[in-house]
């Protein structure tokens, strides 16, 4: 088993959610990947029922003349990101850059070293944090998400991901994409859909980076956020973060999310855990043809294996609801060729 | 003068606003103009010194090698609908969606004909309205534009504006719209820009028509909004509306919500109200080669004179700022050949 520092930490999804609401983005916008120019355009998934129901999906709405047509504007794919695009384990990325950015902030703060929540994370003490509770991961929130402008922070969070590598397999965060995704991601854009992140993480964390990883703009990006105010400081404007929940794009909020910055339901939506459950309910039971689709992550070899007992990416309810609702779940090692571009 | 129902019902823009955070739309979406192949790409606008401030500007950061190009991914520009890209006078649309509504609707409540703040509108009584303040408007905004699931209330509003029409010009409010402006959105985009709506209005009201109007998809229309809830019913997941504010954007909550939307700073932005200013200030105030621009009433004959006294469209702080900050006032009057397509 993989250590568990959710479960360690004592800390629920929707809190944690609530601290990973605020955080930007990185690197200069990229240009996506090409499609390439034939041929198979999933080289990295094996054969099977997986691969075949998205090829299938995918054919038959872009079809003209098929009764399943359905015109461009209106392919719009929403995918979940922790999880789903990139690596979740052994917790969420937003988590790692928290408790990091805690540590690096602690000589400004001297009162941390005896004061809690702060405390706790600098003497590695999940007990102590886990006492701290919601109140706790709020200040936390506080102190690393909020408290400065849009800009500053969109510059915190590019020099964490430029430094911070992944404990287990020692590379940048944005390496840790899955491989089989991003040719999927490909494909779909290939045959005129519109993709979108729709993700519990933080909306500002994402943007700096979705761009050049996922050939995904900012504006094509939804997820969490906290509260932000407009100012002028010396003739100059600027939105300073405050230490405010704005919107928790997770579970039921998801389809909420969606409506509220797309204003289309999504016809083919991409997920990995309960947090998804709402949106793949959304995008696939109000008729047409639709399609659904579970990362379920089955390899402890080349990532990890964790479902129904995780506290990063549970998958249970959705797990259920996959059968009766028929949407694809994924076997990541089964299905994928590779996981990491890397491997 | 014309006659000015906001005064007379004594609302303030605010309230109003909050009360028309709902509103979704009509009509199937439909491709954008093309813009013409060659020539004058603004024929409805008069040459002068607006004119060149437009089509400098869109020279300037477009063209290769120049000091102040800009790329393609970065050309966001952000309108304002009501006064900027249509008609706001006498009342705005979505006030008038709201009194006709109310009307509709009295038969299946027939308390209303004793009840403010209904009573009020159904008696044409704007003394007895403007009593009512802002309790009354939220309610009229809860009887109108929530208990009813999001495709229930597109609905409602394609069928009001089907129907409905301009008190003086009896044309359908989505003829109301100005020719100089929708030539400008075709100009924009055919240089690469990303056109998007900012707009005090409701985001729902404005999106199932933007796209066949203006050729903005739902996507890139920013806007207030009420709260929604995800439900399963029966099976089939609808987004339920909820008579409480989500979020208004209008003053400084437009750069707000242009971040939380569009996750890049414009760098041409057009208003005509005091509503606008932050939003002119957001982007042009941050350094770099910007565009301001502001439609200046002033033609009571083709359409509406007004600025600084009224309450649709009140434009007081905005034109002394575009001033000093040279942004483009466009004299209505003088620099537009016409204002509507039919004229």
């Amino acid at each position: 088993m993989n250590p568990n520092p959710s479960s360690a930490y004592g800390l629920s999804r929707r809190v944690l959610l609530s601290a990973l609401a605020g955080l930007p983005a990185l690197f200069g916008p990229l240009r996506p990947t090409p499609a390439s120019a034939q041929g198979d355009r999933l080289p990295s998934w094996n054969d099977g029922a997986s691969k075949s129901a998205i090829t299938d999906f995918v054919a038959r709405v872009t079809t003209q003349g098929s009764p399943d047509f359905v015109p461009a504007d209106q392919r719009v794919a929403t995918f979940d990101n922790d999880g789903t695009l990139w690596c979740e384990h052994p917790m969420y990325v937003q988590l790692a850059f928290i408790l990091d950015r805690v540590k690096e902030l602690a000589p400004l703060h001297p009162d941390w070293k005896t004061r809690q929540p702060f405390q706790a994370v600098l003497d590695g003490d999940p007990k102590a944090l886990a006492a701290s509770g919601e109140k706790g991961l709020v200040e936390l929130m506080a102190a690393t998400h909020a408290g400065m402008t849009t800009e500053e922070f969109e510059k915190v969070v590019i020099g964490w991901l430029d430094s911070a590598r992944h404990p287990r397999f020692k590379r940048p965060y944005t390496e840790l994409v899955y491989q089989p995704m991003l040719e999927l991601l490909v494909h779909l854009r290939a045959n005129g859909f519109k993709t979108f992140i729709a993700s519990g993480g933080g909306i500002e964390f994402m943007r700096p980076w979705t761009e050049r990883i996922y050939g995904i703009p900012p504006e094509q990006v939804v997820g969490s956020s906290i509260k932000t105010r407009f100012e002028l400081r010396d003739g100059r404007p600027v939105l300073f973060r405050l230490p405010d929940i704005n919107f928790i794009d997770d579970g039921a909020g998801k389809p909420v999310g969606i409506n509220e910055h797309i204003g289309r339901r999504p016809i083919a939506a991409f997920g990995n855990s309960d947090g998804d459950l709402q949106m793949l309910q959304w995008t696939t039971l109000s008729g047409g043809v639709r399609f659904g689709l579970i990362v379920h992550h089955t390899d402890a070899e080349r990532e990890y294996a964790y479902d129904r007992d995780t506290h990063f990416g549970k998958l249970d309810k959705a797990l259920d609801a996959a059968t009766q609702n028929r949407w694809t779940v994924v076997d990541m090692k089964k299905d994928w060729k590779r996981v990491f571009a890397f491997q």
